[in-house]
């Protein structure tokens, strides 16, 4: 009997509507949730965490303790990155170990660890201690394509994690590329061989899922993952509705009533509070997932990035570089955070010429900094990046610094104490301390509203009621700049009537000379992360002189001569467009 | 090997964006098409016809001529609903045996003949002619659940359509009812108690098209129905890149770099020329289709229709209607036209009462002029409608006058002698008469543009790009009353500024007395099609006065009392809301 794990509050709401499902919307009915029998609901992890205190002005831990509250019955589960935990990066050891521990005592019961290398040391802290407080624990394998991943690789990723005493092995299939017949091979294997309860996991995006979990439960999977429609298919996993229409014998009793209550529900928050947020594109199947193998969301990530740098035409050329940067970095599995790393230093090789920029995240990378990718680095990339200096070799986490108690007395300032409040401190200290302010000053509610919002709009004095998908129009009075939102600048004359409104405010600028000899520009547009160098310096050629946040990565800007600071033209924190004058030397 | 029957030109773009392909953007890339390898290309029948003259101005006949220009090697095939060819209702047999000739002559080398109630002599005259001009068939039977469809229910269909002589059998899925181990179940028993090659159809509307594929091949199914993403999914078939990425083994070569092409060419279109023509809920899987078995299109054709009736909150005692409504007709599949008079006659029954309204075309229904049913329908709803009238057991086309000449005749007057548009006005004789006088006066072009209506918007002097969907601005000019249409009716304050443009006229309305004692009224919104009765005429209680078009079915408004038509109070062809005056007794 095939048991089910309902992704609906983490992975489903994550992949469709941004991560914005709120908490008071999740509790309405919870306890219906609670009633239909799933083995386990994953609720926690993944984005969740970052998304309720960056935009939803929500405490992640006040939910899951409400969420524990009503729901009792069901097993909840959670989305850990392994040394990554909930965030982007690798935190120290002490701080994977509390965080596993803080998780299980406010509701926890089931941990699905991966890591996107799938490096299992990068899971082992982790792993560990979810085992010591007591938790059930999923080892997840992130499933991809290339020439590296064999059965035999696989197999050998399922020893390693069996020699951490996981409890179930889950083939995490983030990007939708597992078929039906590998499916049916993978499952069918580690069941032969290893005996261990095998759970599937998928996503919709490329239209195969519902045919892939067929087939891994013909070959003897234990556990599938679905959602609830209408918040299921596209990205996310399909809805168990479907499931136990086409596969009703092989599935454990569910509630139907109680689904079809809860999906009545779901149809309301999507038709209403939340239509905004679910484009048409992550409901279409999206024929280039398959054709380039890249998972939707980095897809449209992509399509973005290259828009802002004003270069989609280049697209194309992009999808073509992914596999070559894959294959340069060692075959890493494109997901959280390496579809990031790879994605943005393939749209850098096209712009830029292959390696001639290299973020910072692909330095460290190739440090071995987030561990051992499945495959050899490209050696003669390793020596471009690094020159003489060794990869290490260890496991990345133990170069680490523990960290828990210095967060406890930087927060111990601001008069915090909660211990789970250090942990979110830990894990992203700046906007950590955003949201304790805005709990302090009772300042609640989502940023950025997900509701989608009505205009009412006459033509020709019809009237017509709009919907702006997306935009939040209450931000217009306090957005300094429209810029990278979308739009348009053309006036052209239309059915509608230009307001004689002024427009809004845009943000002052230090005066800037014009590009030319001595001026460095920005390359791309981006926010300045750090400033490396101070005015009256003086800087060789390839010397970095700052940082640029693009693409969500690091971008070291060289200084192109040597010479001297003579002026820093902007400020830490800023954002600056192509061309932007940064520094002026002579 | 199993081999691909591509609805992109046909069935795809019917479900997903209402039939509005252009025959100009299928040329574009028909070529490419025709290179890819497929079985046949499905181009044609359908809603297509019905939708070319009536919507876009396009003669279908020229559309076939033009794409068998272009598609050489692949066989263009259509779909054909039996006796009642590319339209609504029966037509005599003169009438099919010329349709399927001259469809035949223009370019369609295969015919796939299906009858809503599996009625196979409703199939018959097509098939024979079909057959006797040279061409494939396909005898499809429209697959349904109820309790008298059993395994041996659909073998005796399949017995039937071989001893017409069928080439291939169809299981046409047309509501994605159809599961994975049903469609083993029944393709497995087809293949070998008769051997015939079998083709699967189904829609991915429920999320299972490509397990019920996978499963239907496992069986041994000879043909698959796909289109290409992404015209594809949702309400349409699965995609082909889906499903050769899914089970490549199976299926024969096809050039995947072409598709690719075509592929990146669809998105354009559909991105841009097409963007307002698709609608989210067509891609989203819909859990009340599992729940309730009806089709996507049936249920939101309820909702359309509930909505105009003001009774959108009746919409779950609608749908449990449903099958009661199926039961007592004698279990019909739904499919066009048996889903349309079965939703509206549950409409009704919920409305005002169990039969207490009955449309004519379920008296004709129930007279047998649509065929036979899968079973018996309710006696006593039979005596009810019926009374002693005794239902026609023959062969519903048999009692049909030829037409053919009289068209011919009718046609003569306006100088067209061309034998398809003989056809064409056989089939739809009013709009093919609007259609022929636009192509005279060289009016081109669709009535409705389906591009999505782009308007800027100004909001605090930002300028937006706001896209209307499905909204017809230009319209605007002409349509002489918008009620029907989105625009709402109560201002309210709103970020944009409301022109001082005056309001759209309305129709001038005849003065009509209030309702009450002697007044009869619409009971929902409608057309008057037929006025039965004339002023001064005397009438009987239950009398039929006039004949109200709802929800595209007749219904005939009786007589509450014995009495004098005093006045008629509207006029044929005119449209009346809920509360109308129509007739003043006395």
């Amino acid at each position: 009997m095939v048991r089910v794990i309902d992704t609906t509050f983490r992975d489903a709401h994550q992949s469709l509507i941004a991560t914005r499902l709120q908490t008071e919307d999740m509790l309405a009915i919870a306890e219906k949730m609670d009633r239909i029998g799933f083995y386990s609901m994953e609720v926690w992890g993944g984005a969740t965490f970052d998304v309720s205190i960056r935009y939803l002005n929500e405490d992640p831990w006040e939910r899951l303790r409400l969420l524990r509250e009503h729901i009792k019955r069901t097993k909840l589960q959670m989305l850990l990155r392994g040394q990554n935990l909930v965030g982007y990066k690798h935190y120290p050891d002490d701080v994977v170990e509390k965080f596993v521990e803080l998780a299980h005592r406010n509701g926890i019961e089931v941990f699905r660890v991966f890591d996107a290398l799938n490096d299992v040391r990068n899971m082992e802290v982790a792993i560990r201690k979810a085992k010591e407080v007591g938790a059930e624990v999923q080892g997840a394998i992130a499933y991809t394509t290339g020439k590296v991943f064999t059965l035999e690789y696989y197999m050998k990723k399922v020893e390693e994690l069996l020699a951490l005493e996981v409890d179930v092995i889950t083939i995490k299939d983030m990007a939708a590329l597992l078929t039906p017949w590998k499916a049916y091979e993978l499952v069918s294997e580690i069941k032969e061989r290893y005996g261990i309860p095998v759970n599937v996991h998928t996503h919709s995006t490329t239209g195969m899922a519902v045919a892939t979990y067929l087939k891994a439960i013909e070959a003897g999977a234990d556990f599938i993952d679905t959602a609830i429609s209408p918040l299921a298919f596209g990205t996310a996993q399909p809805g168990i509705q479907t499931i136990w229409h086409a596969i009703p014998e092989t599935l454990e009793d569910l509630d139907r009533e109680l689904i079809h209550e809860v999906s009545r529900y779901l149809k309301k928050l999507l038709d209403e509070k939340y239509s905004g947020l679910l484009p048409k594109e992550a409901l279409m199947v999206n024929p280039y997932v398959l054709k380039y193998q890249v998972p939707g969301g980095m897809y449209s990530n992509l399509i973005s990035q290259l828009k802002e740098m004003k270069a989609l035409d280049r697209l194309n050329e992009v999808l073509e570089e992914i596999p070559r940067v894959r294959e340069d970095l060692g075959w890493p599995p494109l997901v959280t955070p390496t579809s990031q790393i790879v994605g943005t230093q393939a749209v850098l090789n096209v712009l830029f010429g292959r390696y001639e920029r290299v973020t910072e995240e692909v330095k460290n990378y190739i440090k071995g900094l987030y561990g051992r990718p499945p495959a050899e680095i490209n050696p003669e990339l390793k020596k471009k990046v690094l020159g003489d200096e060794e990869p290490i070799t260890v496991r990345p986490g133990k170069l680490l610094e523990p960290a828990l108690e210095k967060c406890r007395k930087e927060l111990e300032k601001l008069g915090i104490e909660r211990e789970e409040d250090v942990l979110t401190y830990c894990l992203f200290p700046q906007t950590a301390r955003e949201f304790f302010e805005a709990r302090r000053t009772g300042r609640k509610g989502p940023k950025m509203p997900p509701r989608v919002q009505r205009l009412k709009l006459y033509v020709n004095g019809v009237e017509f009621e709009v919907g702006l998908e997306g935009v939040d129009l209450s931000a217009l009075k306090y957005m300094p700049s429209m810029a990278g939102i979308m739009p348009t600048s053309t006036p052209q004359t239309t059915a509608t009537v230009p307001t004689a409104a002024p427009s809004a405010p845009t943000t002052a600028t230090t005066p800037t000379p014009a590009a030319g000899e001595g001026v460095v520009t920005a390359p791309m547009p981006g926010k300045i992360l750090r400033i490396l160098v101070k005015e009256g310096e003086e800087v060789k050629t390839g010397q970095g002189l700052l940082v640029l946040e693009a693409m969500k990565m690091e971008n070291e800007i060289p200084s192109p001569m040597d010479g001297v600071v003579k002026r820093v033209l902007v400020r830490e924190g800023e954002t600056v467009d192509t061309g932007r004058a940064l520094v002026e030397l002579g």
